[in-house]
């Protein structure tokens, strides 16, 4: 693509290039009740085209009572237990499940049997190991894992832009994810600080996935060594290793992508790809509420596309749904989330050694 | 500071803070004619207020002449040899060496012997031996090295926000530098892409050195450790091993600097500042003839700073005769020069090796 072709490209900026002509409604009962749930993902399904939350399961069956009875499409709120019982399961098709990592696998394998599409968070599990068995769970159901950044369409606009040429030859990417994790929890107990339940650790697992899998979603390629070092010193920090981490991961081509990630820092998010004919900056790029802004350098053209903003999470839940009425594969599945699981494990052993870790 | 102090402190944004109540003029005598010379450096001493260029030297009797008869202020024109012997060494003050990044030494030894004071690019010699012996040549004379992002307003704003608090602790920073070197100038044969002229090679040494010493510069820290990973595929590389090179630097207190640099990609530079409560991103920062921003994050604050530019050129030779001539110390000496001379040849160890290597 070349640069007088950009205002007919940009007009099309939000559209939804992966809609089908599938129509219908995906009920869908939700897993995990936490504040991401509550939130950003019921607003979210709220406000979407193909997609109804009917369902509400939590450890809590009061918490589930209340947020089902504050909710009016939601006909039932279940407690883990009833869920693996089955209750309920004729009034939803399909699950979100946003526990903890390390009980995810648990959840998918119920929603499995009860033949439930399933859009699980990232990262898929809390180790390689039991990401692999949710996958062999759910062969024989829709499964996505929710990247939404791959259905950002800031970030799509971008990966159509590298695909076509736009930056040449990618050369090197920049990305970073950062919060203040104890100023949106304050509990010290939270289970992303415990690594029974996040798994490999806080900072990478939680926000470096982001830059990772953005990078491996634009790039369109896949890592094949990664290098990083971490530290963490705050007390509330005392059982993960990477309150900061900065990590690269190589890909084929000579392509670097460096990163850094932590969950006590000012929060900040960015994606920059530079290649040998011009670059592509998003920022911020990956916190559902702030508003994206792709900025495109190629040649004498520096130009920054503000657009009308769309919900991430909203677009996430429609194209599941899409994927699930038009019955095809949605793109960020199982073996896709494997590779990132397999990517973050070497991670952290790269961080725990000296040397580079391949995959 | 907080924020409330911002406005005050951004009107004296490009105040020269260094600037002493020494008067005068500092004649200088430019060595090495090369297009950074002649396009850059002799324009930049034109609009200063305290540098004169009096000689021009070269390795060209000829090229010396023309450019000394095309220069009002320029009184003579030297071949290297007529330099080393003293010619007209009355008609200037100071040198400024610009030349390959190997034969640094001996320029710097005879203006030593001379008595000049000595504003040095950077790096400052091929090898960390050579650096070393071109301190020890200078110890009785001014050593400058050429770090002109040291007097760059806007760097040294972004320093002042991080020492003043503004942003926190800081946690991380990435910084990148990428030119396309064969736009500039085609010649395959030229001394950047010669590691007998440039030294360890070629991306990391001339451009892969303006985020790692604007890091030490901006956190007032030096590199504990680096790592790096570094490829080379295009024709015009095969001498060197850094086409693309990206490297971590880690700081004392957990804060990792995250670079990429290439001579072989789009024109880009940036250099971002995450801390626990803010960031700070200067894009684009190193290159002299483009617009610098500073982009300021703090809070619900996300300001981004255009100013009235200053020529990168010109604070630093005003900055060096203001040195000169008020007799003090410039801040970018030679031991501090050695301390990025240790640190590239660090970064290329942990390049052609897997481990990280201590400093």
């Amino acid at each position: 693509m070349s640069t007088p072709d950009l205002p007919e490209f940009f007009d099309e900026f939000t559209e939804r290039d992966w809609r089908s002509d599938a129509d219908g409604t995906v009920r869908i009962a939700m897993i995990g009740l936490g504040w991401w749930t509550l939130e950003k993902a019921l607003p979210a399904v709220e406000r979407s085209e193909l997609c109804e939350t009917t369902v509400l399961v939590s450890s809590d069956a009061e918490r589930a009572t209340a947020a089902a009875d504050a909710n009016d499409t939601v006909v039932r709120g279940l407690t883990y237990e009833e869920f693996h019982d089955g209750a309920a399961s004729e009034k939803y098709d399909a699950v979100y499940i946003a526990t903890p990592n390390a009980v995810h696998l648990q959840y998918a394998e119920t929603a499995a049997e009860l033949d439930k599409a399933i859009l699980c968070e990232k990262p898929m599990e809390a180790s390689v190991e039991r990401a692999a068995e949710l996958v062999a769970a759910c062969e024989s159901v829709p499964l996505m894992i929710a990247y939404r950044m791959q259905t950002e369409p800031a970030v799509r606009r971008a990966r159509e832009l590298v695909r076509e040429g736009f930056i040449g030859e990618p050369v090197a990417v920049h990305g970073a994810m950062t919060q203040r994790l104890l100023d949106i929890n304050s509990d010290t107990d939270q289970w992303r600080l415990d690594p029974d339940l996040a798994g490999y650790g806080a900072s990478v697992m939680d926000l470096g996935i982001y830059p990772l899998n953005t990078a491996r979603f634009v790039l369109d390629s896949d890592p094949v060594s990664v290098q990083a070092s971490m530290s963490a010193s705050h007390d509330a920090f005392s059982d993960v290793s990477d309150e900061r981490a900065s990590f690269r991961v190589d890909f084929p081509d000579d392509v670097s992508t460096v990163c850094t990630a932590s969950q006590n820092a000012a929060q900040s998010s960015h994606l920059r790809i530079t290649g040998t004919e011009g670059e592509l900056e998003l920022d911020p790029v990956f916190f559902p509420d702030e508003p994206r802004k792709l900025r495109v350098r190629r040649g004498d053209l520096d130009a920054t596309l503000d657009f009308d903003q769309r919900s991430q999470m909203t677009e996430e839940f429609d194209y599941f749904a899409d994927r699930v009425l038009s019955e095809t594969e949605p793109h960020p599945n199982g073996e896709h989330g494997l590779v990132d699981m397999r990517a973050l494990e070497a991670i952290y052993e790269a961080g725990e050694g000296d040397s580079p870790v391949s995959l």
